[in-house]
């Protein structure tokens, strides 16, 4: 059940756009450590998750981001995890400091998302989406893409189609012109 | 039969992008009453509607836009309702009071489109729907999405697909361009 | 044989997003006539063509975007067409006369597209179209959509799509600039 | 097992929009050789690729842009190639010299993509991809579109989709703004 809930939620980041190639990974936790998509799998194959212990060892397959999953997981009630690239949301990432929605749904679900710094895979960018997950249950790691976390991956799913369809709103309405180098 | 032709429509409208994640409804008017589709739920599939008596009681499995499509059914003769949050349309109801397509199937089918205001699940936005429905077989509410009414399900999605058509239209000739908060 | 090519030819047409409801329309050119897409019907559906003998009578059944058809067969060599709505092909219309691609494809297949006049489904534009294929093999009518003709309907959704591809490019350089109402 | 990763990688490139039509090409390095998909076959039907033997003859059925995958092929240790249209990428290679990614994938894969020059099916395309490898697994023909190198087709369809991601943001951000005619 675990493995379909992976491909069906997978399947839907692929076709909605949110993800691309082979990029993005998904967590759910369970008593002891979580389950994580395996490193460089593609998410609309996302049938065979990896276990990962609490303490460790840290299995090779396991996704490379498994970092960020597992420090806000300690410090949260959060069960489920969707990270992806949606284009809108690394673009608004570069504009802003926080994102403001405009639309309801976005208003709604996620009405300050804060934008949070640090390299893929390191424990700066753990920390950061870890404080980032205390005031919002979806934050974008700047360049980088979104993490959202929920009860569960459909959860996760969709905040994180919320917080891209607010990002697309705000690039329509002319928002992103504050970009300089 | 009804349940093929929701998960129809429900799948034509995420294919298309006119919803993403779990956002939008709908439902068919019919006698005492009206189906509608579940709260929560996926329009892809949307195959088990709820149905809603004419004076309640509202089941809670219903969603939580159904004050909308009840109180235009019993205003007007339609009998289908889809709602979808097109994100060129919810772009354009930021920046326009009215929508008036430039392309040719929008100015045969939604000449002039009503840009109406009203939280989401509330009588207010039910009412300003319904005075828009009076004059426009489709209104967008604004930051929200569209509401397009006919004779099925078919039609209402139609409606849909040619307003986001032509909000895409107007997006890519610069006509977004009025937009302040 | 031929109902097959339709249905294939119409699900690549939707799937890349060159028509969407149940716009455009498709048709082969036989001896004695030719065989076109139904009114209304979805291009992904679009198995079951109605004939349309040479000289009339015209069944109810046939796309009411007929008469183009017709007066291009007659007027040339070419087998069959793919009308679709390509969004930026269609915005394109309203700023340029004709479309002189960028992009290697297009200047190679479509080097200048003529857009030309005429309201939907009548003599006026089927003129128009006619007048346009004898220089170039697809032309857009504008705020309407594309008319690509060629051997096969596989030749003419190619073009269709090599436009709809050359006036992105456009648009993403900022060449749309030009359109005022 | 060559075909079935054909068709695989084929449909990825077309469902995430990196081409349309029947545009693009692919191939894998043999001993002896190459397997290329034939000229103007779709590429989520390209499950019968064309042996190209080292110094010919090069079969009538291969696609008309095997000079340049024949080239890299004999000037590097690449085993499989990956040509794309994809649309922000090429309208970006009208106004830039190379890619430099602002986004954290692009910025790891594909630091810095040239943009190269040739017209199509060209040697002197073929030299200048060439060139353009040998120092970045990917490069971008002007006004025309990717050529990506790896191991395998899948990492070669990988830095296809990270360079078009990376141009999605750069557009996104209004860094397109330096074109003129």
């Amino acid at each position: 059940m675990l493995q379909s809930e992976f491909s069906d939620i997978g399947l839907r980041l692929v076709r909605e756009g949110l993800v691309s190639g082979n990029f993005g990974n998904l967590s759910v936790h369970v008593e002891n450590g979580m389950y994580i998509t395996s490193g460089g799998s593609f998410l609309d194959e996302a049938g065979d998750p990896v276990f990962v212990p609490i303490g460790g060892p840290v299995p090779d397959r396991a996704s490379s981001e498994y970092r960020v999953h597992l420090e806000v997981y300690g410090a949260s009630s959060h069960m489920a995890c969707v990270h992806a690239h949606p284009p809108f949301s690394v673009a608004a990432s570069f504009v802003f400091d926080r994102i403001e929605p405009l639309d309801s749904e976005g208003s709604i679900l996620c009405p300050l998302v804060p934008v949070v710094e640090g390299p893929p895979g390191t424990k700066k960018l753990a920390h950061a989406v870890a404080e980032g997950i205390s005031s919002s249950p979806v934050v974008i790691a700047r360049g980088h893409g979104t993490f959202a976390f929920g009860k569960t991956l459909r959860e996760a799913l969709l905040l994180t189609s919320a917080v891209e369809h607010a990002c697309k709103i705000l690039y329509y309405l002319g928002e992103f012109g504050g970009f300089t180098r």
